[in-house]
């Protein structure tokens, strides 16, 4: 590679404002192939832009004869003329692999031969309604119809509900290329943005991607109710999908994630993607930075593509009016933690991409409390029925601490510590979940808690008190004892069978009765890593402490016998 | 304000640049009064710019004209012009605020009239070498001697060391309009960015600043060895300081931190400032966004100036060739979680402000042994000796955990614990702190605790067993009991002194010797927070049952008395 290389890219959108934004902070060049005034080029003061087409095979010519290396922002290209001029210029991600990728039906076939999970899908090229009703009969209703070319947002989809909807599809899609797909009843959509580089290939963290209207609405980093292992295994498969291509740079890989857990691949982006624009705030490297370094093999690491911090984005696109997306703007800059691009495009059209908001937050749940009132605001906005709504009870912080008990008559006990969580500001829930006499109930509650929001549980019980340690014994989360006394032996019982857990399996015990330190220790827990819980506990403390001094003031100034009297003793 | 206000602003360099591109983001045209091709301008391509410099009253007011709102990237301007156009265009900060801040010896008078806290200074316009020996008959020697305009980077700053010394102090300032400071001895140096709205005044966290021949080096946010309580009393003071004056915008608030632990105000700048460029990456809203939304009174609420991690900036500074920059810039791109900034500035001189590198990390040890390579890398390329290194010791990660021990005879019992916290990689240190022989210290090491990269204490005692108990009295961090078996009792006694605790300072009370379970329990307490650990943890787990479930098979298969004949019994 050159010293300085110029990066040519096909495209001058949103993607390509974004590339130059992150091209500008290393002085890189990045001429831009597109209309004059494109999003891109305002960002961009130099003489090495060409007006025209990124369609035009001229216009491409020109544009490699100035640059190191060529690139999209858009994978409906002339590959053709890419094919020509890649033997005088770097062109990334291959010719071959745009080719194949912009043909939907190529791109499925392309896949599938390299063992990559893909819904099953039949040509249609050539054949008319009758071709459709045969696929009807093998897949069943209701099955996509899809054009092979030219297909984004939707556009070129089809449902074909049932064989009544046949006529209508052709004459909605008829003129295209098609193939058919069979229907992915899936539970949700998820995405990886995937790194190819000269080393080999890296992926960005999995993503839960919400769309409406088949355009994409809403990103969530990390998905929402999705464990580990299957974000893991969604990273596994957009990493194989890669693998089946040639070429440097950045791809989107969407995928459907089926009511069975198994993962399907929708669609593949030779590009960044807008599944990955939360990764500007939200990771040291963005998939634009990403996308610069493959293409210029300049260093890149897995470990820049952690996650900082969780993130949703919420897409601005466009609505009823030329300022929609102004107004979406304005609300959304009183929003503490959400960054706002907007991508200079002039007036609003109905569904057209204007911009994107990325709030990041200590917790998902965070965000998504700060997200939703402008999620509200676009459905309001465009008219909507208030969408998928997050019910009353999580726009209540999300529990840190669950505070378990065997039996309800533990709850007397463990008022004062509840109290102290409350007046500490601690998020919590409490349930009760006796070990004998509902095991596996306490099995279920214990080995999910760690996928939850949860980060303690304190764990009250009397007698035999197995809770906390059987608890303990099905989490990896912290668990408190807080020994009930019973009927019989003071509660040192409970106590003794808390702390003399076996070696492997800790029950934090506190002393017996003491749901107040219970919960203190809870409190010191969360504040071990956010700051701000840990200032709340110091200044609690601070409190104590006067309270104390206060008396000892009393007690030396009135003196004992007063004092005494004081207490009515 | 009007809709979509353009912005014009004094000056085009790294500054102007930064906040340009925070107003791409926003689609807000900001108009650059600057040479031709200067950092600002190329990355923003409209025809509002204008060719000048902003020294030039004609051009200051040719960019009033095509402006809703002025501001300045650099003090060092025309206020007499800014005073005469601000009766048509709005101009932040106030041009009075410009006109006190740029004269030095105005701002610090200025400052003290307001009750802010600054060095004591004289006077020297007018006076000749007397008047500087006056000084330092005054203030002793050595003292600082300051021209009151056009100062920045170290320039027009003389250190006077002795009466010797006053005739090079007048040979290299003398020209210039003067006045003397008394000598501050500081421990560090500190900074606050501030953000003064319509509303009020919002304060950035509290950085540390490091210094290299007058000039930036390295930020550090959150500062390295400064208690939380003394970075909440720079913010107040930087908070005062900048009440004092009129005009919305940020300002940036040098401060010393004197070795009594007293805070002085050195030095304000009515606009962005290197210690501030950390935000960009680290915070929800950058110096530059926040700028932006003060001047044109766009909503900004103190939730968005938070610290999402910590981190460290470090100014990538022209060396001895031109290509220097370009060095660093090629080296930090292997470091992880390095954001790179290089501002357009052609070859490089020596000291001339490049571009500058921020790492964000999940704690500041890490981004310190992320950035420690590229401090040795650019005092290489200077050929300077190695500067302050982190030593041997703290390059090793910084302890999570301290186990503290009554008595080095609980060290046998503490070793299994010790083990595992080696096998799940948790950095931990160990201590002595008895509480009765060495009460002091005990209490030294508890109360600094929480201002450590400590998050976990594990405390073992026998007999009485107060170390604990007395540690948790004296910080809010969790702190583990460990009991250890005495010659009496078989241990009950320190069971018991650990659990029964009062209300108020709990001891997560594990089983009697079982410094297993102490360590399992601290690393359930740092994988609350920390997934990574949580799955080392998980890990574990998951061996012991397969070596529990061996063992079931092996009983199974061979019978009792086979496995018992195994075990030798």
């Amino acid at each position: 590679m050159v010293d300085n290389p110029r990066v040519g890219v096909l495209g001058g959108g949103q993607l390509g404002r974004m590339l130059i934004e992150a091209a500008n902070r290393l002085n890189i060049q990045v001429n831009v192939l597109d209309a004059a005034a494109s999003p891109a080029k305002q960002i961009s003061a130099h003489d090495g832009h060409i007006e025209g087409s990124f369609k035009d095979a001229a216009a491409v010519k020109k544009l490699a004869q100035i640059s190191d290396v060529v690139t999209v922002e858009i994978e409906h290209v002339d590959t053709n003329m890419l094919e020509e001029v890649a033997s005088e210029v770097i062109v990334e991600p291959s010719w071959k692999t745009l080719r194949i990728i912009k043909d939907k039906y190529a791109q499925k076939h392309h896949l599938k031969e390299h063992g990559v999970a893909v819904a099953d899908s039949i040509d249609l090229e050539g054949k008319g309604p009758d071709g459709l009703k045969e696929v009807g009969t093998q897949y069943g209703y209701p099955f996509m119809l899809k054009s092979k070319t030219e297909a984004y947002d939707g556009r070129g989809n089809f449902v074909v509900k049932s064989e009544e909807s046949v006529d209508a599809a052709i004459e909605a899609l008829g003129n295209r290329p098609l193939y058919a797909e069979r229907w992915a009843d899936f539970r949700l959509e998820l995405a990886v943005m995937v790194v190819k580089t000269k080393d080999g290939v890296l992926t960005f963290p999995t993503v839960e991607t919400v769309h409406e209207d088949s355009i994409c609405k809403l990103t969530y980093a990390p998905p929402r109710d999705v464990s580990e292992a299957t974000a893991q295994r969604a990273q596994d498969l957009a990493k194989k999908a890669i693998s089946a291509f040639e070429g440097k740079g950045v791809f989107g890989v969407e995928m459907f994630l089926l009511k069975d857990d198994s993962l399907l691949v929708n669609e593949i982006a030779p590009r960044p993607h807008n599944s990955g624009h939360y990764t500007i705030e939200a990771c040291p490297i963005s998939q634009y930075d990403a996308h610069l370094r493959a293409i210029l093999d300049l260093p890149i690491s897995q470990a820049s593509l952690r996650l900082r911090e969780p993130s949703i984005m919420l897409n601005i696109l466009g609505g009823k009016t030329p300022d929609s997306h102004i107004q979406v703007k304005n609300k959304a800059l009183e929003s503490p933690n959400a960054s706002v691009h907007l991508y200079g495009k002039g007036d609003a059209r109905p569904g057209r991409k204007m911009g994107h908001i990325t709030i990041t937050a200590p917790t998902l749940a965070a965000a998504e409390r700060e997200m939703q009132p402008l999620i509200d605001f676009v459905d309001e906005q465009n008219g909507k029925p208030l969408g998928p709504r997050i019910d009353s009870a999580s726009t209540q912080p999300a529990p840190l601490v669950a505070v378990i008990m065997g039996s309800d008559s533990d709850l007397p006990v463990l008022r004062a510590g509840l109290e102290i969580l409350q007046k500490l500001e601690i998020p919590f829930t409490t349930r009760i979940t006796s070990a004998h006499r509902t095991p596996d109930w306490l099995r279920e509650f214990s080995k999910n808690a760690s996928s939850t929001s949860l980060k303690v549980i304190i764990g009250a019980a009397g007698g035999a008190a197995h809770l906390p340690g059987m608890c303990a014994s099905w989490t990896q989360l912290p668990v408190i004892g807080l020994p009930v006394k019973a009927t019989h032996l003071d509660g040192l019982d409970s106590l003794l069978s808390m702390t003399q857990m076996p070696r492997g399996e800790p029950v934090a015990t506190v002393g017996i009765n003491n749901s107040t330190n219970a919960a203190l220790l809870a409190v010191r827990i969360l504040g071990a890593e956010d700051l701000r819980v840990r200032e709340r506990l110091r200044v609690w403390m601070e409190g104590n402490e006067v309270e104390v001094l206060r008396k000892d003031g009393a007690l030396l100034e009135g003196g004992w016998e007063a004092y005494l009297k004081g207490m009515g003793k």
